[in-house]
């Protein structure tokens, strides 16, 4: 089952994507429809408005989550390749609501940094709370799985030890364009190619596989420090291929269009538009 | 004035402080009451309900601000003693509301960690939105102050590059009782002698005018990088006499007593207790 937050004239609301149509579950967001115990049984019988596929706007899948948990240096192969030694913990930083986007939207250059890079990363968005729970629990505990793109100012991102800064620049972060319930196929089971192609070229491939820490073992990890609750949103990190890391490095540019894929998951295609600012 | 978000057998209510009486302003919490445009005169003139003051209970005072943004390395003197060199930009990580306890209420000893230690630090809440604001502008855009104590789990801080982990557990920082809103003497322009005491041992003391980045220019800074809303909470960073620099390392047990106050401005007085989990 998929299931998005789209915009229309009037509101956000959360739909169910069928194959011929979005249908309206009832509630403003998905965020709001995870909040229900029983949102999966609920969304897959809704039979709300319906939206032509064409047609749709996407919103940010979720717009104002409690968390968004962000991991660093999750690829075993690029750690590797890199030469350093597998990490024993995941490195977690955060990120601010009010920088997500939707998977079609334009992603803000921010007027203060000319050094905006891509990072395709598998999204996981939590279904229920959890504290303390064990990677079982915490497989069961995962709604679904989206795609996410880490923009990164890496100048802002290198001021400090601390990354925060170059990571949550207003309007920078696509995240969409809808969840992807684990039924049958699960991302903790199934490999699900990755890439990120900016103006056509490829710059980034991997598998999800291939993470260190799968999602259910960062859900349990997270929830072990604090309680976890529906609509939060973890981004799982990125391979090898960012733009910082070239010979010379390469950073976006007002109209580069990034493309964040995950096969069998979902599209994010974002275009890039420099921020106007007095 | 001094306003806060007080516990009544119902719900949370926000309230302005009087030397006699907490009254209701009829909001929720400061936070829904900061989102008015013309919170400080409606504040100034509400004469809702009327509480004893030695009834209160304190909730967190800001409970679900947007964004909490903790400032890392901003003591001079600390600085300078460590012998480092004074930074040029500031140290800029993240903390969950998940994470925010009341004045009064126990501090919570994560079972997972043994290395938990205080950090008292001037907290600073936004009172309008601000976007690439300068300082004068940022300084208007204050709402104004309160305490906090950025309690931080030493081995998660440590366990990687990013500190995260290690500050943003379940109901670990204390921030209020109040927020006292800058009539005439602004913790801008004035010093306030902030101490933390441990048990009845004085572990730090610092005056906040030895602030490296200033409210208004961490304010300023922030707006460069997101949007900054009512409500938002800024802990803008801790002196030295910390735990965990000192030799033998020090850090909290189920029982101490953490008192964290800022002369003029406020204290929290809190119990530790040991997280009880399965």
């Amino acid at each position: 089952m998929r299931l998005a937050t789209i915009r229309t004239p009037e509101a956000t609301r959360a739909v169910r994507i069928d194959e011929d149509a979005a249908v309206e579950t009832g509630h403003a967001t998905l965020h709001e429809l995870l909040a229900r115990a029983d949102w999966q049984e609920f969304a897959a019988s809704a039979s709300g408005v319906r939206h032509e596929l064409a047609s749709l706007s996407y919103s940010p899948l979720v717009t104002t989550p409690e968390k968004i948990i962000c991991v660093g240096l999750n690829y075993r192969s690029h750690i590797l390749e890199m030469g350093r030694e597998l990490p024993e913990h995941p490195t977690l930083f955060a990120k601010y609501s009010r920088s997500l986007i939707g998977a079609n939207d334009d992603i803000v250059l921010p007027s203060v940094s000319d050094a905006v890079d891509w990072e395709a990363e598998l999204g996981v968005v939590v279904g229920s709370p959890l504290r303390h729970g064990s990677e079982s629990e915490a497989a069961a505990a995962i709604a679904g799985y989206t795609v996410v793109n880490d923009i990164s100012a890496r100048d802002f991102q290198n001021r400090t030890l601390q990354w925060l800064q170059g990571k949550t620049f207003e309007s920078s972060t696509p995240v969409g364009p809808w969840l992807v319930t684990p039924d049958g196929e699960t991302a903790e089971t199934v490999s699900h190619r990755l890439t990120c192609a900016v103006d056509g070229e490829l710059m980034q491939e991997a598998d999800t596989g291939d993470l260190v820490f799968s999602p259910a073992a960062l859900v349990s990890y997270i929830s072990s420090i604090i309680t976890l609750m529906p609509g939060d949103l973890i981004a799982t990190g990125t391979p090898g291929g960012v733009g910082h890391a070239r010979k010379p490095p390469r950073y976006l540019t007002g109209g580069s269009e990034v493309v964040t894929r995950i096969e069998g998951i979902g599209e994010c295609r974002n275009t890039c538009r420099d921020e106007k600012w007095r």
